[in-house]
């Protein structure tokens, strides 16, 4: 394919859809890769520069001229265009602004600009179709003819006054079914849902889950239509929201992915990774305090594993159904007190089933019964306290305003071993009479 | 507000939006939100029960007769109804089904009653606008009038041949802005992205994202058009999927939420429990073989936890930053030697800065040199055969075709610990002379 036979390979490529070819850029080199978009139409390219991600995408850019860059920030969604924009250097930035020919397109970028990538107005594009109160269903469709160009997905009219006030929706379907001189006034819907520019982008998404919503207007303080938020874009934002989550418990920080450099992954990684090597000292400390007792008892050592491990797995759960069930807010707000009482009820019958095994394959070894009673109460007490501590946590941090996912993980689970190995030896040396 | 002032409560709630009521809903006791939905319109008290939670709508549902809930169905989006009819028992959805007023309804329930839930035909309601291929505008729009109150959102038009067959889409804006006369067949578009009815749910999420689709028709193998699923219901299937994948990371099975029973809660998390307990057992098991290393140098097992701990957090790290990466398929698929490069590079940086702390650590608690070498040698071994597992096994499963999160975490953590004892009690017993 690499014989630069460019007929067939435009022809083939005309023939997919931007979505797949950008799946293909992904297996090039940077210099392949031009070469392949730079035989597409410069449409199809900027939809395809569009999909591509962050990294790539920059890296990708490197070898393109301002000029270039700008061909393509010409066509693409403005909410894209900041995007790209935003990962380039300064000065290729302000190359590229300045050398846009579509001036509408620089304007809503400079607009955009200015917004935080994580509020409503830093996921918002400029591109949508609004009728003055005023107009009738004529002058809507003439007004959806010169705008059709510049907006992929119409999903709906918005409705404003003379100052661009937003007060309402005009549905494609009501525009097609009304009769040409119906006034927007008499038909429009008056019941929206918007958010401000300032709200964080997870407000938005859960609002449009929530009211099932494709799309949702953005105004500024006064009330005034500024752009909107597609559905495409707040379901990037949730999933990189769970994936975050998902990396933070594991005690991953940052929006790391495998194919970052080592140096970056370590940063994320090595912070976390610390806080268990402190709880892992201070075991050690605190085990030391008790280095006569495993003299005369050895065979203690022995169930220091499975004392971690339990309660590093129940604390682990715990805490995991917790945060499921804050970020779900339903509107329901279960009372602490009832949540305590659950988790103990599941933890009474793990403790009592997994303290009894343990019961039992230490009288089966031939371990001496009063070590037996220490490990499977010290088990016990164990699931209780690593089940307080994964409730708890997660829901003072959610209170506090920290986000509960990420200090769940890594804490949850050193607190839980030291607390354990608190209750195992404390047990042991007042039952053991050591 | 429970003084039953009928009037005043009606009029707060039309106010709202249905998905606020059912905010208010979960608050109450059945008796209660019965009466209150009994209040408003059958058709917004029909969006209500669309939006409710599986378990509530259960549950609320039980105080309605079939004749009652019939009334209900009727007025849901045809995917709902099916939904809140698996929820009953066989008998009373017989009966609703027999009961239903809207007979096209009840034949779009019966297509739909036979698909899984984890397909697309399970995912697909059968409302829809289509159009023949050989119409021209003005029956498009007539088409459009009479199918408009059933369907919510219309998105586009599907146009088909005689045979029902899928050819194309339409949008509404063509059809806004194409002369009355203009035929379907010479604006309708033709590249269209379907899925069968059989496709699994994450692989129709997946194609939805992929192509920024709000909505994807669904055919049968004879390329029939049967339904259509919207983006909303896939944001659901998206975030279900992440909540799940979640949860199976931290050793909790099925779909269970904080406020399921005792017992459900206890069977989803008591099977990983006894995972991590019998390695425990088993690292009790080994320990014990080294007992009398134990009686020589009890100091040893104050190490034990860092050991565990460390090869733990490092497993979960390592396989959650893959799993993210697998979850991502863009269409790179990194070879596993890449990835294992990648990897150990960052082991080794972790590994040694950990490694060097807690050998300081030792030296300045004044344990022996030896013994400092054992604990930083089998941490560093630990680190790098913990990433090592970390790496492997989610690509392994996800090769077999498992999901690669259910075993991710108490598995792997599991693993970790027993190689992590196996290593440090090795390298003791040959470094130590024991």
């Amino acid at each position: 394919i690499d014989s630069q036979d460019s007929a067939t390979l435009k022809a083939e490529m005309e023939d997919m859809y931007p979505a797949d070819v950008t799946g293909i850029l992904y297996e090039l080199d940077s210099e392949q890769a031009k070469y392949l978009v730079s035989l597409l139409d410069t449409k199809i390219g900027a939809e395809i520069l569009a999909a591509l991600d962050t990294d790539e995408r920059r890296d990708f850019l490197k070898s393109f001229t301002s000029a270039e860059i700008a061909l393509y920030v010409n066509e693409v969604d403005s909410d894209d265009a900041v995007d790209l924009l935003n990962e380039q250097p300064i000065k290729v930035r302000e190359e590229v602004i300045a050398l846009l020919e579509d001036r509408e397109q620089a304007r809503f970028i400079l607009d955009l600009l200015h917004y935080d990538e994580d509020v409503a107005g830093g996921l918002m594009q400029k591109e949508l179709v609004k009728a003055n109160v005023n107009w009738n269903m004529n002058q809507c469709i003439e007004e959806l003819r010169l705008q059709a160009e510049d907006v992929e997905k119409v999903y709906a009219v918005y409705v404003v006054d003379d100052n661009n006030r937003l007060l309402g929706t005009l549905s494609l379907k009501r525009i097609v079914l009304a009769h040409k001189n119906t006034k927007v006034e008499s038909i429009y819907n008056q019941d929206i849902i918007y958010v401000e520019t300032y709200r964080p982008a997870e407000e938005v998404a859960e609002l449009m889950q929530r009211y099932d919503l494709d799309v949702i207007p953005v105004v500024n303080v006064q009330g005034r239509l500024l752009g909107r938020i597609t559905i495409d874009d707040v379901v990037d934002v949730i999933t990189e929201q769970a994936s975050s989550d998902a990396l933070a418990m594991a005690g991953v920080t940052g929006d790391v992915e495998e194919d970052d450099t080592v140096w970056e992954q370590t940063k994320a990684r090595l912070p976390w990774l610390l806080v268990g090597m402190m709880g892992g000292i201070l075991a050690a400390k605190f085990i030391g305090f008790f280095e006569g007792d495993l003299k005369v008892v050895p065979a203690m050592a022995a169930f220091i594993p499975i004392i971690g491990s339990t309660g590093g797995n129940v604390g682990i759960q715990t805490s995991s159904i917790i945060l499921q069930s804050l970020a779900d807010r339903t509107g329901l707000d279960t009372g602490v007190w009832e949540r305590l009482l659950r988790m103990f009820g599941v933890a009474f019958i793990n403790g009592i089933i997994i303290s009894l095994i343990v019961f039992g394959f230490n009288l089966l070894i031939g371990n001496e019964l009063q070590l037996a009673i220490v490990v499977s109460s010290a088990l016990l007490s164990v699931v209780f306290l690593a089940s307080f501590m994964g409730t708890v946590t997660p829901i003072v941090l959610d209170k506090l305003g920290i986000n509960p996912a990420v200090a769940s993980g890594p804490f949850i689970t050193t607190a839980n071993d030291l607390i354990g190995y608190g209750v195992y030896f404390g047990l042991a040396h007042v039952l053991l009479g050591l």
